[in-house]
């Protein structure tokens, strides 16, 4: 198997720590990787560069076509830019998939059967930072919504859930209130949709959707929806499943793909060897597969569940956290 | 005691069963209620009108100043506003009042333990209705966000917490990526919450916040937020102590205050006497309360706990359902 070139960044507060986990594990796993790692985050912030990533960085990215991040620290005011965003749009990430999936019993949750993928437009929204004061007493931020963004996004969700063997994509807008800009994203999703037979459709107002997702999660499979609800449901999601400290993410563009964990750099817990590298670890598991390494990410999805249920935990699961992440580390490798 | 004019509309769908079942409970625990009834929703729809309320009836409600209201339908298409929507906007309702609490053992909930009280901010953010078509390919929305705004609803807010004897208010926005307009939500919670030193205060980005609201409400007291968020988690709290079913809010303007459940008109059940007059019903308790009828709210609201601590449900609450609303609106007006 040829080595796959791939980009590291180790990220602020935690990230190190599990970044150096989930590459200890994926390695010992298997994987193939020729790794080009760089810098990003709050020591290239503070040198004062407000996107917190070098212009040499770019060059890297767009070599390898490959991203693995850990979580960052963004420095509070001062007009710094959320890397997260600036790193979806030059690159183009226009898709971010977040499995929201429970394991009880391993997992404490009072939802045990739940098994959703969120798949939530990343480029456009109120995320494209628009804003700006209009007078001294009212500001506004613009909510843009394109049709080829639409397009892009919906097809990306039926052909995963064609890929994937799953049996029905759900839409969440609030074109009852919003009818030209989530209206567009619905009527695409329904244009679109007409294509893929096989397949349940539905559609749910975001707000009763969300009431539904948090209270019966197992009635949903593949929700796919415009950036702002899927980067709030998301994160209800992956909680209410266990924790969003267990959920890892891709995020897809036509060339590159970046993967992380859903959760932030938690600086106060960094060094202390309490960080949970679950969630950075199943974004590994998720670029293992879309680099063509599935039997690596299979393996190491294994025994990570294997960890699970031989209830060695992180302090965030169970609060009486019998182990720490090195010793599912050493357990990992073991596999 | 002198009887309080009020406007009371019965809707659609749900709407008039729901209504009757309202009215007689409340005026058998001895509600003084000079009722003056209007028309909205499908009907007025229909004639052409596509505000859904013709213009007689406001020069009722500018009367009263009191309105309570049945769930409507909206027809589909065709350029209809929200009724919801415009009568927020024409009375200056600003706040909107949403209790989630639960009921439990009485109510089946994954909650037992929540007493969540969300403060919406009703007029403002994209909820402004400024959207248009850009580009043949392009919509936006605009997201509108003004500092009189934000100081009359989180004013509301802890003028709310301090007059309910309640611990601590949390506000919700999402000023990491929206610094300009949730920003200024967000700053004018500080300012105005140093003046009330008593009161816990708390920020939670709406992701995070949202997570943990769906997964440990217990952990919150009165929540305040923007508009969007609110209708959003509004309904996943109401949903998650129970059921939306069971939810009335309270639309307070300077002026007028309205009164509602916040659950729709459901077409499909109407005229079957399948339908929980709850979330109505406690509406109309917050109505009484606000018309200095508290003695009778009181009345009306232990009746209610009491039926549902005797095991009387509509199908909504127990699929199994022993009872509907014919039965709890006597068993209501003998308490
Ligand atoms: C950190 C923040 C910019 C980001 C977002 O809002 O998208 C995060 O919440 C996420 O969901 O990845
Ligand atoms: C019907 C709709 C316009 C309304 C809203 O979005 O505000 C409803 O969802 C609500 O929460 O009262």
């Amino acid at each position: 198997m040829q080595a796959q070139p791939i980009t590291v960044a180790y990220g602020d507060g935690i990230g190190p720590e599990i970044m150096q986990a989930t590459l200890d594990i994926i390695l010992a796993a298997g994987a193939q990787l020729d790794i080009d790692t760089i810098e990003i985050g709050e020591a290239v912030y503070l040198r004062g560069n407000t996107a917190g990533i070098d212009p040499s960085a770019w060059d890297s990215l767009r070599r390898t076509k490959v991203f693995l991040k850990a979580p960052i620290t963004t420095p509070q005011g001062g007009g710094f830019k959320s890397l997260n965003v600036t790193t979806r749009k030059m690159l183009g990430l226009y898709a971010n998939i977040r499995p929201c999936v429970s394991y009880s019993p391993y997992v404490h949750t009072k939802h045990p059967v739940m098994d959703v993928v969120i798949i939530r437009e990343n480029e456009e929204d109120l995320y494209a930072g628009i804003e700006h004061q209009q007078t001294p007493e009212v500001v506004q931020c613009l909510k843009l919504i394109s049709r080829p963004g639409c397009e892009k996004i919906v097809r990306y969700a039926f052909e995963y859930a064609r890929q994937y063997g799953r049996k029905k994509v759900t839409c969440f807008t609030k074109d009852n209130i919003m009818k030209q800009t989530d209206g567009l994203f619905h009527r695409v999703f329904d244009e679109v949709g007409a294509e893929y037979p096989e397949l349940e459709k539905e559609h749910w107002i975001v707000d009763i959707g969300a009431a539904k997702l948090a209270d019966t999660p197992e009635i949903f499979d593949v929700i796919v929806m415009p950036n702002l609800y899927g980067d709030i449901l998301s994160d209800v999601a992956a909680q209410i499943a266990g924790s969003v400290g267990l959920a890892g993410s891709a995020n897809i563009g036509e060339e590159v793909a970046m993967f992380e964990a859903i959760h932030g750099s938690a600086p106060r817990r960094a060094g202390q060897n309490l960080a949970n590298p679950s969630g950075l670890l199943l974004g590994a598991v998720m670029m293992l597969v879309h680099i063509g390494q599935g039997d690596v990410a299979e393996k190491v999805h294994n025994a990570w569940l294997k960890t699970l249920e031989d209830g060695v935990h992180t302090y965030d699961i169970f609060e009486a956290g019998v182990s720490t992440e090195k010793a599912g580390t050493r357990e990992f490798a073991q596999a």
